[in-house]
């Protein structure tokens, strides 16, 4: 199938979820990220209290694997899927917080939903450690990078914003 | 109190929660706003299905209010509140759908983070019903414009990032 | 107010929660109830295990309970509220289990949609453990009978599917 | 086995879950439906707002998914399942809103209870957002239609609320 | 592989979900258990209300049961799962209740955490009732004591702590 | 009131909420705690990673947290409440990790099951986390040790499982 229409919409125009009873099982997984832009004297403030800043990251990271696991809860297309494995990293730039989240299922359905939601809340997550030294942090960038398994085949996301597919 | 430490981390470094139960009960407001940035084609896509189209906010709108209401399950260290009003706003320009959330509550506690979330969790359906049609798209500028209530007064950001006190 | 306007539509047409905020703090109760209509032998089967049917009905009694508790995850509109008592009773008839729910809060809105809740869910999970015996089950009159508190005063559905008002 | 015992029951007469560990994977589906008796002025005010009126039905259909996720959370004996399908639809009458939910999964056990929950949840919504219109309205007829796959076949409730087994 | 290396955390020594997507779908079962200490006299208490020390069980094991569906969501790195069987069973002592828990399911990776969290809030929920009689009680010897399926074959705990295996 | 009866069950033998919306608005506090017993290897596993050891710890206080403010999901008859302060403090024995929860709340009813759990599942994450490491731990002496606030007034629990009321 060509990525070509609004798949949730049936022909009546109303959202409902895609059917995905008729779809092979495989392995899934897909890759997030995202950044928190913050003063450069509110990283300094994270990475100064050694164990403290490692302390939000890792309450984070947290928020990060729970937020992937209710990602059907949340969206309400999504479906319940049974997630195998969830990872969320962090990189300490000199104006930001960097979040990677990647997401791995054996399923009838893709986990770029689970991947985004992951790393939105790891991020919101940061976002609210902070809030009280910088009114001025914002998300950006929240994207996926890469997806694979499933119809659409293995696809990466390019610098400049667009797509590669690697595997048919 | 200037806006000075973080204040999730007690002296050992350790994450907590901030102890707001001597805190008075007061009126408290917050308005966040993100931006899906999509192919043009995808908003024609999106617009052209004229109650398809609507369908898709409204979902993202239920979406949105929903996630507002479960701030405290996602980010560990918010405190669970009432929310007496969520409000999700969605403007469509031509290379984006532009998302604004505003919360009210009569709490201890600032509602920021229950923006936010509505305002990312919209975002995150819109772009769950277009990724059939679109794997370029990304989240942008999820940030707080304007609180009011509490301790740090009514304060606005302003388009340059910064942030002017309105109210002591 | 008179009861004459949708008041979940915004002037846009849109869904948008009501704003309580501004309204008095009172203590508020309504009592709901519905019927889950069966085969006469399922009835008996339900009735002659004694403490089966018992605890049968305690089953249904906890997730009705529960279930007044979530009201706000699942019905997007509605307040979160702190619900301060909620009661389920069963009555059992030759051809129906009979389902009774009062809910109890001091908050900013209304619980009749909390004992709805509490009342449907008890039903559907009394239906659930009866389903192997009886696949006829129906629920019937799910409605509200009572309520009081808040600005529409206090007032009593009729058998007839009428209401009275009994205090401003 | 015949439809003849109260599965939930163990033999000292407590509930259980019943074990499915041992079924086998089959595509199982099943519908439900209610109806939301109200005045007919009641009805012609959700139709008169031509969008509104949708988007009451929109934000009901979005609850009656989300509740059919969280079947097993609110149901205690069910078991948790991955829906490959929901669909929620409404009708429109003279003086009620039909409502009739299906679901499919491929799974261990039925899903007659989740397409039951998005119907009530969905019923409910409806009634939430016409409250403040009309306080005679009542859910009426909450049962399941059909149900196919498993051990107990296909089959079909008629009108006179029998049921008539259509494939073994 | 031997039991001698903390799988949650990865090289860099951060929490991280233990990958399941590549391990076969086994059955497994697990049973864990506490007691609830406390008072003679609450113990009496609680079983002399014939029907209400029945119902106060009731009411734990519906809690047990509930719980256990949700570890995932309580427990970070815990992956989802689809129970099959949750079974809650009470024994009354002269001093104490027994809780006695157990678990199966058809999946990827084991159960005992399922079985432990609903052995530790069916015996919160039995404190909770008795709380207003008895300020004493604790919960205690809370612990998994079998094991079967998956990679570790099963094992079983014995009365002095150590452990036995009982196949490969 | 002398804590004298099971304020759970009706008059009729049923459980039932207590009803708090009579109770007034207190200041209210509990400190509860409990050990996860483990094999002397196993603490020195988990002290030896220090960074890891320090994450399994962190990761055990966002779910106590998080498991706090979901108490009234999880015992059927909690009130739900708006936990004001949520601490979790670990301490490392020889034989043992310790887990010390604190709660404070501004309500109508008391906040012990909330600080019970705070510690139990903070409890059950370490364990999950060594598992593969130790098949021996167990969780002992979980229980409540300090309650402030509300109609008991201030207590203690003494070492030797006794009660000290220190204010009326």
């Amino acid at each position: 199938m060509a990525p070509e229409e609004l798949t949730h919409l049936d022909r009546h125009g109303h959202v409902h979820m895609v059917d995905v009873t008729g779809k092979p099982v495989t392995r899934r997984r897909a890759r997030a990220s995202c950044r928190v832009l913050m003063a450069r004297s509110t990283v300094l403030g994270l990475a100064s209290r050694n164990v403290g800043g490692g302390d939000v990251l890792e309450m984070a990271r947290i928020a990060g694997i729970q937020a992937a696991k209710r990602t059907s809860q949340l969206i309400p297309l999504c479906h319940p899927l049974l997630l195998g494995d969830v990872q969320v990293r962090f990189s300490v730039g000199a104006d930001h917080v960097g979040v990677e989240a990647e997401v791995e299922s054996v399923d009838r359905t893709g986990v770029e939903m689970e991947a985004l939601m992951a790393a939105a809340v790891a991020a919101l997550s940061v976002y609210e450690a902070c809030k009280s030294l910088d009114r001025s942090m914002s998300v950006e960038e929240l994207c996926v990078w890469e997806k694979s398994g499933g119809r659409s085949g293995t696809w990466q996301r390019t610098d400049d914003g667009g797509v590669v597919n690697l595997r048919p």
